[in-house]
């Protein structure tokens, strides 16, 4: 059970007034719509079209809604609190975050293997199964089951790598001789995780060939993703499912890019561009622009 | 050896009329055309355009194939048996998961690590450095090597799931606030996979936001496809490699979706629709329907 | 320290001139263009725009060139060594490889799970939480760690398979019964990968349905790829991240292909062939063309 008014201090920043009475109220759980129990603490996305409506007919006695939601006769009746927030579906999130996401337990998983130099604070949580090789972790962050990272890999602090993930890698960047055989390019550089970065499970980050890849603060990237050698991610990049990002290109700040993007090598992405779902990005993306289709162009909102 | 009256009772349903004598017959193995034998079970697909020829020429003595082989003097007197049957290929995998494919070994092996409260029947396998959190497991499934299970997850009966696979983990739909930085949505919900599923290696099936990501029962999911958060897979759905489907998009029963395809987030896909190889599918399928391209089309058959 | 005499040495075939003495003079490192210090040996590509004054103005003094870079007053005043080779960035490679790369420790981790029948040379290399079944793995051959590796598998010496790989799965093709349940073919045919080969993190290579599978010598994949059932690939072929190939294709040997490319089943690719990144190949293409998009078509160089 979660005090109302506690919850309410916890998202402080976000609220813009409350309805109704919080002291002595209480929520239990979040529940999906059609579950909502008068112990829910009930959601209306800002993009519902019938905002008012839902509020009224909630069986939640707590809900998060926006200002235009307002706190009718009807609504006094069922003893209800409204908490207007700008945008309910992050207030949602922060609330999920702090009350109801379970953590890894901290400490090294007894099956886990770990370089004797790794560097890993106690409130780091490593899963079963992982392999660590010698690798600088920061505080907090937790490390999933089977995951592996290679050698030359730092990560910061909050982060999370989820399960099957593997960081460090070589990419196979090779040159053809004469005679169609490859050669491996070297791959002697690292790769530099920020702090409160997540990547997703079964992903992939190569390491640099001389120089290092980086993921810069607060970048989600979800499973299946693939980062190549040498990219240079932003902060708070996000990158949806199964997305491929070939080596040495520049992802900048704030950019959203969708599930099974390719990306070409060596190209610039510009800070907060987007880039639709399945889209094959030959060329540079300025900065806030939104491309779309094989090959990708750009489209006008 | 197998006996061939004892083949031919296994597959009954299929079998149309069976010439020439299996009593005392006997069959070794399956075999690549280029290595079929005397001891070889042969089979010659409905589509094949010289069946009649193949059946002549084939150097085994027992083969399965449809109604319009002839048992032709030729045949006779190279006393062989024909099993005409309605679909020679069904039959030719019916017979291999009955008598040649090799099950995994039941029990948990020494190296998983299994939380302590998860429901695994005896009749489950657990194969080597898994990594199986609380979650509850019908009899006869089968889990590869180097899974990963996440907390609230079921899997049902005789289920498979490969090699490196990963199910139950977050989701990362962000909120992202006007600084940039991202806030990751709830992932409380669970995953529930049902019976005589398959899960290919590496792929990923991530858990629901707040109520569960659900597998129908039959559903057969290549490798490398990721289902992301709240997906509603309807039964005997067919799943090609290399799959990625979005946030809570719904597939009807008896959908095929061929290699690397994409589906957008909250899609309906209709029962039995069909979606061709590399395609970005950004709208709703009607049922029955065949799609293709980038975006994804109808395409008349 | 590395003496530029035995550098000079270990990359004969590739050296065409040398200016300078190399005599008692010696290389630390290779480092990123932004780091280059005198220790470095440094390299100027064939394709850059300005090599004669790069090689001036570099800090190192010992540079990888080709022939168009001249030995000017200005480099001699330096004391500068220039190795001129055909091509720099080979030789480079080349370099890395027999001085920089640091090969993985032969042997078996204690936290692998190794079939007692796998046969496995001491000059292996197994990593941490692998499972291993029951294969043969050549000489100086190594797996990193977490990969699985089913039964029936071989594979040739020198080879490497990267973290997170499955080698020698099911895969999953399946004939539709009329009431819809899906009845998956067989797999009981092996997996054939070559001498000098490398699979890449998180790969996928599916066991054949009654034949092998087929990697040939050489071939490089790249990580997060796909080889289905029963592909057969020629010696040498280069395959980039996120590329997915269907069951029986066959790819000719030399053939060059980018990121997240994917090629329908029984296609054939001849040799040479390049395909560009992001293309959804549909049609087999002839030997020596490049095709590209989404269907892929020829395109002229």
């Amino acid at each position: 059970m979660i005090a109302v008014t506690e919850l309410i201090e916890s998202i402080k920043p976000e609220v813009i007034q409350v309805f109704g009475n919080p002291e002595g109220r209480f929520i239990k759980h979040l529940q999906p719509v059609e579950s909502v129990d008068e112990d829910t603490l009930d959601w209306i996305t800002r993009l519902k079209t019938n905002k008012q409506f839902v509020a009224e007919q909630s069986r939640a006695k707590v809900i998060l809604c926006d200002e235009t939601v307002a706190y009718t006769e009807g609504i006094v009746a069922q003893d209800k609190v409204l908490i207007q927030v700008y945008n309910p579906k992050l207030a949602l999130a922060l609330i999920a975050d702090a009350y109801f996401e379970k953590k890894p337990q901290q400490g090294i998983h007894p099956t886990a293997s770990v370089h004797p130099e790794a560097e890993i604070p106690s409130t780091v949580s490593i899963g079963a199964n992982c392999a660590i090789g010698r690798c600088v972790i920061g505080e907090w962050t937790s490390i999933l089951p089977n995951v592996t990272i290679y050698d030359g890999v730092s990560i910061g602090r909050r982060s999370v790598i989820q399960a099957g993930a593997v960081i460090g890698t070589d990419g196979l960047g090779c040159e053809r001789r004469d005679d169609g055989t490859l050669v491996k390019f070297p791959h002697l550089g690292g790769v530099e995780i920020g702090d409160d970065v997540e990547i997703g499970a079964n992903g992939m980050i190569a390491r640099g060939s001389l120089s290092n890849t980086i993921i810069g603060n607060g970048c989600k990237i979800n499973g299946n993703c693939v980062i190549a050698h040498n990219c240079i991610l932003g902060k708070n990049v996000w990158i949806s499912v199964s997305t491929t990002i070939a080596g040495s290109t520049k992802i900048g700040e704030n950019a959203t890019i969708f599930s099974q993007v390719v990306i070409r090598e060596q190209r610039t992405i510009g800070n907060g561009a987007t880039i639709g779902m399945g889209s094959v990005v030959t060329k540079d993306i300025p900065a806030g622009e939104t491309w779309f289709g094989s090959p990708a162009r750009k489209i006008e909102k």
